[in-house]
């Protein structure tokens, strides 16, 4: 089960995420105040560092938000990717996996996924045209498992892109309601998510 | 078809919106710049005003974007009820034009939207409170529209207040990538979403 893509042997669990001590305490003031409300002042703050300091490891502000987004979706492809290559290769245990990986993904990184889908409109042009890449790679694989699940009988699909979008839609949306310490656990959300990802693709 | 609630006498056609020039204003700086990003300064300037001009119609930037987000809520609630009024009654009925009446608003208020979704982390308690409050009165409406849908036999949910939210949730994100210019038509976009919270809600 080995794949280029994969950085993590288990595409279940999470630990910590890959972001520097900087970047994450960047993260916490970016979803706190905005990007444009940050100064490169109140993030060096937050990170124990001084201005001089945190510019010696990143150029920009612009830099700093790049960073953390495309950490971001790489770690959301490489646990896609993982969860793909662990199925049982048909297309409805890949599109299950890849359901699964999205859910627990925006269970664990709600932060992280809260500034990237808010913070586009902050994106310089090329920073944002390599998320909006990471982001069609994740809806494509979607799109692939549920056309393929047309052509084999398993799925009843008349617009694959647009159920792959929507799919992918309700999954980030868990990012903004979800609490660990709310009414459902963890189980609960994957069960109930799975439950609508597949009624919207059709699954026999 | 009157009702204490409608504003207007049809749900499915938008015009202007309710803000005041002012208001539109600091709309558009807001989602440009976030709240925390944005000054009463830009606000001003943006709206033509001085800044004692600008307060003396608004006491506070928090102020402002009370006034949005209230309006805004309350034009999508004023919309929900009337679509809601305007069906034949039936579970089935109120389902389908409560969606519909979320799709159109998601593609005609996206910056209102946004705002409303992205800046709950910017509002004082009071303020969050009462736009929770809305937001919740809007989730009602499509949860038991769902749970008497069930009880007829019209549905298949096993979690209708879960299945409100994931509804809720498609059509929210919609105002995330919907333009007018986009390769999607208003009636496609409503016929494919009307289409995924049917299944979502297990329609026969």
């Amino acid at each position: 089960m080995t794949h280029e893509h994969c950085m993590t042997t288990d595409w279940r669990s999470f630990g910590p995420d890959m972001l520097t001590p900087a970047l994450r305490a960047a993260l916490g003031v970016f979803v706190r105040e905005g990007y444009h409300g940050t100064s490169i002042r109140s993030i060096a703050g937050a990170a124990g560092l001084s201005v001089p300091g945190l510019y010696h490891h990143h150029r920009s502000k612009q830099a700093i938000l790049d960073a953390i987004v495309t950490a971001t979706m790489t770690e959301m492809l490489a646990h896609s990717h993982a969860a793909e290559d662990d199925s049982d290769g048909t297309a409805r245990g890949r599109f299950d996996n890849l359901v699964e990986a999205l859910v627990r993904f925006h269970m664990e990184r709600r932060d992280h996924a809260f500034l990237a889908s808010t913070e586009m409109r902050s994106m310089d042009p090329q920073v944002l045209a390599r998320h909006i890449a990471q982001r069609d790679e994740q809806q494509r694989l979607l799109e692939a498992a549920i056309s393929d699940g047309v052509a084999d009988g398993s799925f009843v699909s008349a617009y694959p892109a647009d159920a792959a979008r929507a799919v992918s839609s309700l999954c980030v949306s868990i990012a903004t309601w979800y609490r660990p310490d709310g009414p459902l656990t963890e189980d609960e959300v994957i069960e109930r998510h799975l439950d609508f990802a597949r009624r919207i693709v059709g699954a026999a």
